[in-house]
């Protein structure tokens, strides 16, 4: 059986980029271009609670970092490297060499190196902790607080197909091959909108990304900001596989659905060309739900413009009783 | 029941400093000095694994945070800050009030603020992941690799209480209530020696915290540096607790006692004074323990001046079989 230092080695040791100090010391060192700020995000995954057992090792690897980038793409932050935490249950090599594949490959097209970690052994779960840095200038972080009233609110690319995917392979919803087969990779390979947080530097006002569900996100976005906001379901950019879906699971994946990894952003309405163009240059699709008020609270129009009242309630990791 | 947000705006949110954005946003974002480098290091703490399910919370709290200072003492940086992952099997808030406490203690103590952070509930173990940042004048980090031949070899502090307390909590050893009291603080309440770090920046070639035990990581340093050492038992700052202990014991704690979270260090013989004179600065006792040589492996000589033969390994998360 190899050693903890010979599986640091093997599976999460790459020859660190110019100027970066990786694997190998007390702390990796990164330096930082003058006039910019560190942006930082950490995330504690778990087995059974934010994957599933059997979940692909590589698809995992992924979505271990692509939840942390999501959060650099929501800051309008350039990736500058990550460290990763690995608590095994047990010493599967096929898997880790998955999971690390899969990692180093979303880490590379990111520009986002693995410079440091932790490999230990667990008595029971799985667990994976990412830490990701990166780099804004000063004063042009797109933070949670900077909505302004009238801001129109966008999301980037499609609601609802993770949700949809996850209440299938939980057995919340009967079995549907096709379905899952249409919105599993929206689950499983989430694919953080980097580019396009970089591109709404000095357009959007405010961004967060879509972690707990577009209601809770953009809840947080206007408590953050002090202002409220109307939006209409009809224009949503649902996923195209949800098309046949009964309208309550329709809302549900759509509002309140999590693991999207989209932006949700406001910006003036005098931008929206800016907006449609930073899209184009990120190639990533954007939509127009809705615009700020002065006004607090959050409402939700129906097809009909009449506001929706049940509406469904992001993640919670701690439920209230 | 709380929810995570209430939880983490109360035990997780302080004002942060100026110039930091903390807890709450996507990212957090902190500025580094021009011509300073970022230095960071994270571990994954887990329940029955780096530590008793009925440990002090508050000590538990002080430890998660103090392992990685120590990352950064070693390296010579200062600290700037810290993100806190945390995977709970339970929802205990007397515990998580004291657990925050002994965190934000030695945090402030440190000038490291708690200023991002993830809380999640796990199915089993409790699992803590700390990432800490600090800054280093680029060039100046004290690496591994830096050492040269003839360096003296230094240990700051004392060796082997926080092995022997494991032990006794662990039942390796007979009940010993007098020896626990005398050796428990070193387990539980590690002190980084983050002073000393900085101390040393410019006089030390090389550095190292002692997480894994003395042999196992200086022996790091020997492999990073391609030199060899020569190190004298009898010149080792043992517990004066241990005092009373056997031979083999003594040896296994003060030669492979991990958890110490003391720093290895080599330096230029010409720099004996200024190491003493950090040492003093810092308020940490510094011992020259023996000497870097060109000739490749780590010597031990006991008190006779005879290599030692049977030496202990260091700690392995995943030993070999």
């Amino acid at each position: 059986m190899a050693s903890e230092f010979e599986l640091i080695a093997r599976y999460f040791t790459r020859t660190a980029p110019t100027g970066l100090l990786g694997v190998g010391d007390d702390c990796a060192l990164f330096p930082v271009p003058p006039g910019e700020q560190v942006a930082t995000s950490t995330d504690l995954l778990l087995e059974g609670r934010h994957f599933f057992p059997d979940v692909d090792p590589r698809a995992l690897g992924h979505k271990a970092l692509a939840v942390n980038l999501s959060d650099l793409a929501a800051m309008g932050a350039r990736p500058i490297g990550c460290v990763l935490g690995l608590a095994l249950p047990r010493l599967d090599e096929p898997w880790l060499a998955a999971f690390a594949d899969g990692f180093h490959a979303l880490a590379a097209a990111h520009g986002c190196p693995l410079i440091g970690g932790d490999t230990t052994r667990s008595a029971h779960d799985l667990a994976i902790s990412v830490t990701v840095f990166g780099a804004v200038p000063a004063g042009q972080a797109l933070r949670r607080d900077g909505a302004q009233v009238g801001d129109d609110i966008w999301v980037s690319g499609e609601l609802g197909a993770a949700d949809v995917a996850y209440r299938l392979l939980d057995g919340q919803y009967p079995a549907d091959a096709a379905l899952l087969a249409a919105t599993r990779g929206a689950l499983e390979w989430p694919q953080p909108q980097v580019a396009l947080g970089l591109a709404l530097r000095g357009i959007a006002h405010a961004a967060i990304d879509l972690s707990d569900g577009l209601l809770q996100d953009l809840g947080h976005i206007l408590a953050a900001s002090r202002v409220g906001a109307c939006v209409e379901f009809d224009r949503m950019p649902a996923a195209a596989a949800l098309a046949a879906m009964d309208a309550a699971p329709l809302q549900r994946a759509v509002l309140g659905g999590g693991d999207v990894y989209q932006l949700c952003f406001t910006a003036p309405a005098a931008r929206r060309d800016a907006v449609l163009a930073a899209g184009r240059a990120a190639n990533a699709r954007v939509t127009r739900i809705g615009q700020t008020l002065a006004q607090p609270g959050l409402i939700v129009l129906d097809g009909q413009g009449r506001p929706m009242t049940a509406l469904p309630a992001g993640f919670d990791h701690f439920p209230a009783a």
